[in-house]
């Protein structure tokens, strides 16, 4: 039973939101990319202090109705004619070059601010302004390429959003059957990694007592998940995703359930696209079903392995004989030939222990994104598993391998610093073992040869 | 009807925050200010990034425990040790002086951030973390004095405490008496202009019909009203504040009522000393009452004028005679006689007029802090009320005088830029002529003389 | 903005229903239908009163395990050994033969009530109780037709139910896209009039700017809607429910709206049966729509014709040549047929209006059972419409007519007295001429012939 | 994490009630209790199932505005004008007669319903009509003395409230600091048993950790607390309550909290007088509690013993020693003097033991009101506390003595049944001792005199 006074707020700011009529009142004349820059001069500057948020809404609806060629002409003019104020900023470099004392260089930091920071802040005041700067980042993002001038003002658009999209205003919140329509809707629209095909299936993935997800939201788009994780409550660690997903499956009931698998996790805002949640997220839900199932013992992933296929391709790590069998791949419906998945496995489970473990970038990082996002996390590896994904993308991207990553609080800080420090991939012994026997196989092969 | 799914999202951060157990876990050794600086070294390093928020946590909670002594230290440490990378920076400049680019001006911005702006920011990721650094703030503010160098950490707070609490993200509450009691308690505490004396006082300014107050809420801190204002609906524009607060007077019936007044606004969290809420609160009230009370036409305040008396004493602008008469305000009582009160106002009236049309402070300021913030937000100075004030503290500090700014939204924004850009009090002609007759006056006694 | 304190006493509600975990305790000792009937002997009795709710619990919970001879043995014992104290009764009727006064009546009423009833009453008592005893009710139904003795025990719990849903304990909530799914989901299922084929559907109905859905809830069952009715806001009245379904029809704008159609109704819970809500719900709505978009000004039905069809066929209203012309409808495909389409009309219109203001039934009633409940409700028939429903459904019930009936607030009582006390059908004049017309075309046949 | 769709619900009551405005349409004539009567003829006929709740609204309205003669003749109406069909019920008398079936048991329960009954549940329809027919029921009590007649119309009125609020209707709300005050307010009010003094008072019994307040609320009253208990949480059962509610205690830590002590149960709305809520809320809290605090292992009241001192002046069980002895209790002071007390003790304790075990009225009751409702409930009789309430209303009413009753669950229709079926009072041993004293000290009396 809680403070139930604020329970309005956020309904507040949604139906803020919903109520929000574009041209609700007086038709306003358009603006093109100039005179919109200058509304916007007109708001970082004295006149948009009295206005209270009248003119930020002014200039998001401005922005709203411009083409193209004027979203991208009016980003440019941000980067150009809302940069710092130029004598401002040789002034605080001179006086830092002469004392460069700790209150030097705060005052050339702040010297250096490029105005438009302060303009999106204000953009920001605008009811409903969050979300549309969020959606006006997407388009950014999508003129960057080819504009890399527009580096400057991207640079300063993540800066503010990272710091208000901060974990600390985010709110986790679980998703069930419960849950408005309008919500669910993004769950299935924003599913990356095991598509939810419609709303029974969606179903099959929040209603039952062994089934989870929950959502990080910010209190600013109370309408929007930022980012979900789905996770289902098992007896032991599960080595392949169909099971999990079958349509007919028997729950695991709630008394018998030690393993929480996090086997997806999905970003819904291209626009919040560079800033991180997911490690927040999957600590938080470590932690809400450790209180709400204290016989949890094990949380663990079972992770798609997204470069591996193509790193299999082309790695120089592979013998001949490696490549003869690993062609069986090419045979149609090899997944259903035990002959061809055994001598593709003996063949794969070390390749995938080696691409893990010591394969690495030019850059010396790892291969694998999904790796590097849980190791990085903290994770362990836990273990590989063969025939994981038989769906035609596990397939094609992977082989078939699935892999899970373990969190165990107490030792994320610790494997963290491993890899981040020491580039140390922190792995059970049983993948050690993988790789150990490939090292014993190369040998044999070697001596037999 | 609105979208209730997102009412829990407060509930559940009002509620994060009171479970959170101080020391509810193992005991912690306790740090010192050294330590603790070691442990925000960790939290913006690496380390930091896997603990998910628990190094936040615990900073705070070391923070919590240090002695002032300790905070002292502690704050100091944050200034020197935690500045920009000055290798860095120091290429930046290099960069920026040979080329000045807007990328160079975006990467010298970016190579100036002191590393405690990222270290505050991680702190807020902690539960409970936003409430505890504007706590911080307060500290901070009380050292300030006697130790500038401090000054640079208070920026950057700021800084972050004003892009957090951007107005976009503030949430507009009404205060009535279904209001939570420790809400309610904050509003009586906190009241700055007209004390609110106990419960039964309290009730009488939320209550009634005709009373309106509202408050600014932070999702990140529900419980904590940031501001508020409370608003009487009258029938015509008041003149003095006792009979507004009178205990017996009747309600006016909502029908009848054509005028609000807001004749009090309070902030209440002295750690966002410097950041601006009282203009946005202002406008969103006119709109919220607008659309509640479409009869409303007049939006005026009722406000103090807290330097006049001060002024008064030490004007030039007075003449001798002026200076005899208004020895009468040392007199006992003299609100109570007639004779009295009549020459004082025909001596003070103009000098009130000449206080906020004329007089300046030597670096040309406004003197009256208040007006300076109505006037500031494009309000216009509407009447100058003799007797507006018969407390103590009115006669103490203004004489009595009190007046009304007027808001009225469609010239907020020429009045805001006539004061901003030419220093120019937008005045009613009633004000304005109190003036001119203290012209005329002076000219009379002249020829006189 | 509301008072928020009691926005958790339903979810409170709302949880308790859901945690409620059947033989979540120790194993209990299953019940026939012999022992429950005992156990339901202490819960009237003394022992029951002090268990709290436990003992309530305890026989929904035996009931739900019954099988449905078991549950029909315990509805015969319910009947047979909870009616009344009948040494109480015969002094009760005693009193009253001997003096017939006010109190002797009162005693009687009381005396006379079966046991069961106060029984139920404390079944109510269990966490989760109400829909318990509406879902027995179900059961009750089924059981009804073959079992006429259960009708005394059904009679008591209809009378129960019908107090406990009376109407001043409903709320009316809007159904829409941001509405929980465990709700929509129901709102697809209970869709009586024109199905609701899926989720895609649903939004159609429910989801654009000129759609509306209301739904009646209890308190109790906060999970189910009671009934629950589709609007579609129009510029005229419409004809045909065909183009309101149409999946790319484009919406009407708010601001030209001026009629909102009532176009489905339905009820969702068959243990409420013979308990109505929908005259409730309709007024209620139209006050609902009258404050959100006062240019509303016409409140209209587009609604069935369920009884037409079998009526035509048998009715000796229709000459020969109507019949003639009637058998059209066996055509194929007529509907697309101009020349067949206007044979039927010229003979049905006039059928259909002699359907509704003069054909009765033997006991003198209106024949059409949706046209019983609005001209019941107060409503006026306002248009016939030829061609209203080309569904399947539609040509089988009705021959395609669906009519409309008008509720004006203001004629409602008029209306409902013309027709419970005289049995007059309210229609237009539109409606009447048909009539009209329908007398004079069988002049003229006769006077041709 | 709740199902929040729900949460509106209640809200949309509170609001219903809240908007409610009287009179707020066109003026309309007033009524007399004649034609309020014949209004409600009306209602309960045809013409009021078409009006929706506008008839209902008009009758309660009417109500509203008669002076308390008007109302005694309308209450007199409903007693002789809406008795049952007078016709139908001889006829259901006949056919009983003839052949007693349960059918025609159930016809003649049906036909002696009065027909201010439908009209109760008729009046109920109106928005906001619970709330006034409760308050109608407390007119209707202050008129019963002197007006016997009006007792039928009473049973009608408690037999549907006693319906509506079902213990399956109600909700159980905490009670602190952050509950809004209008709630607060009637907690402050309403406290019967040791008086709330202002809101600080309040605050020391609802806030401090070791401290917690419950009420039930019925979802058509949202802004009633219907009744409420206080409670203390203790390390050992308190003998006296001084000690529980002093200003400067320290509270008790939860973690070392083993006892529930109710030290406080009222309530509230005197129009639900005889509907008993107490026995069900206080099972409910032991609930609630249990599962917040598994370390509670003690249920435990203290209560007053508000009828002992009238029977110490008066019974017959005391003797001549006895009476001697208790005229100290006239004695200014004597509960600050140790020989006093002392000699007190030693007679009152064991008079204490018998008033609760043996003491009856003429009836074979318990005399003690607070011990038949605890007894009743399943309660055991566990301590006699000399000196447990020095207040002088302590003094006057119980010679200082109050009490414990132990709850339970185990027991709770064990003891009941003891209590209900054979009259026995359960006790501890401890307080058996106290008599067996008695008994011995009379006794050796006889025997040494």
């Amino acid at each position: 039973m809680a403070n139930a006074f604020f329970t309005d707020l956020i309904t507040t700011i949604s139906e803020r939101g919903r109520t929000l009529l574009r041209g609700g009142g007086a038709p306003v004349d358009k603006h093109d990319a100039k005179s919109l820059a200058e509304l916007c001069e007109a708001l970082v500057s004295g006149a948009g202090e009295a206005s209270g948020t009248a003119m930020a809404r002014d200039v998001l609806d401005g922005y709203h109705d411009l083409d193209a060629d004027g979203r991208k002409a009016f980003f440019t003019a941000l980067v150009h004619d809302f940069g710092p104020d130029k004598a401002k900023l040789a002034k605080a470099i001179e006086d830092w070059r002469a004392t460069p004392s700790d209150e030097g260089a705060s005052a050339l930091h702040f010297a250096s601010e490029p105005r438009r920071q302060e303009l999106i802040r204000r953009l920001n005041r605008a009811p409903g302004g969050t979300p549309e700067l969020v959606a006006m980042r997407t388009d950014l993002q999508d003129l960057l390429k080819g504009n890399p001038e527009l580096f400057a003002l991207d640079r300063d658009v993540v800066h503010l959003l990272s710091s208000w999209f901060n974990r600390g205003f985010l709110v986790l919140r679980r998703i069930d059957w419960s849950t408005p329509a309008n919500i669910l809707e993004q769950i299935i629209r924003y599913e990356a990694v095991h598509e939810i095909h419609d709303w029974d299936d969606l179903r099959r993935r929040i209603d039952p007592v062994d089934r989870r997800c929950y959502a990080f939201f910010h209190p600013a788009m109370p309408d929007a998940p930022l980012i979900f994780v789905e996770v289902a409550l098992t007896e032991t660690i599960p080595g392949a995703i169909a099971p999990l997903l079958a349509v007919d499956r028997p729950p695991v009931p709630a008394d018998r359930a030690r393993t929480a698998v996090f086997y997806s996790i999905s970003n819904t805002q291209r626009g919040l696209g560079g800033i991180s949640f997911g490690n927040f997220l999957i600590k938080q839900v470590v932690e809400e079903l450790r209180r709400e199932l204290p016989k949890l013992d094990t949380f663990v992933t079972l992770s798609p392995v997204p470069g591996f296929m193509t790193w299999l391709k082309s790695t120089t790590d592979a013998t001949d004989e490696d490549r003869n069998v690993l062609k069986l791949l090419n045979e149609p419906r090899w997944v259903e030939d035990a002959d061809m998945t055994a001598e593709l496995r003996a063949v794969i489970e070390p390749l995938a222990a080696h691409y893990f473990l010591k394969a690495r970038t030019t850059k010396g990082k790892l291969i694998d994104s999904v790796a590097r996002f849980h190791l990085g996390n903290g994770a362990r590896l836990e273990r590989i598993n063969w025939l994981g994904d038989l769906s035609s993308k596990g397939q094609r991207e992977s082989a078939t391998v699935m892999v899970n990553y373990l969190y165990r609080l107490e030792d994320i800080e610790k494997n963290h610093e491993a890899y981040a420090n020491d580039g140390e991939v922190v792995a059970s012994s049983a993948v050690k073992k993988l790789l150990r026997t490939e090292g014993r196989r190369r040998l044999d092969m070697r001596l037999s040869s």
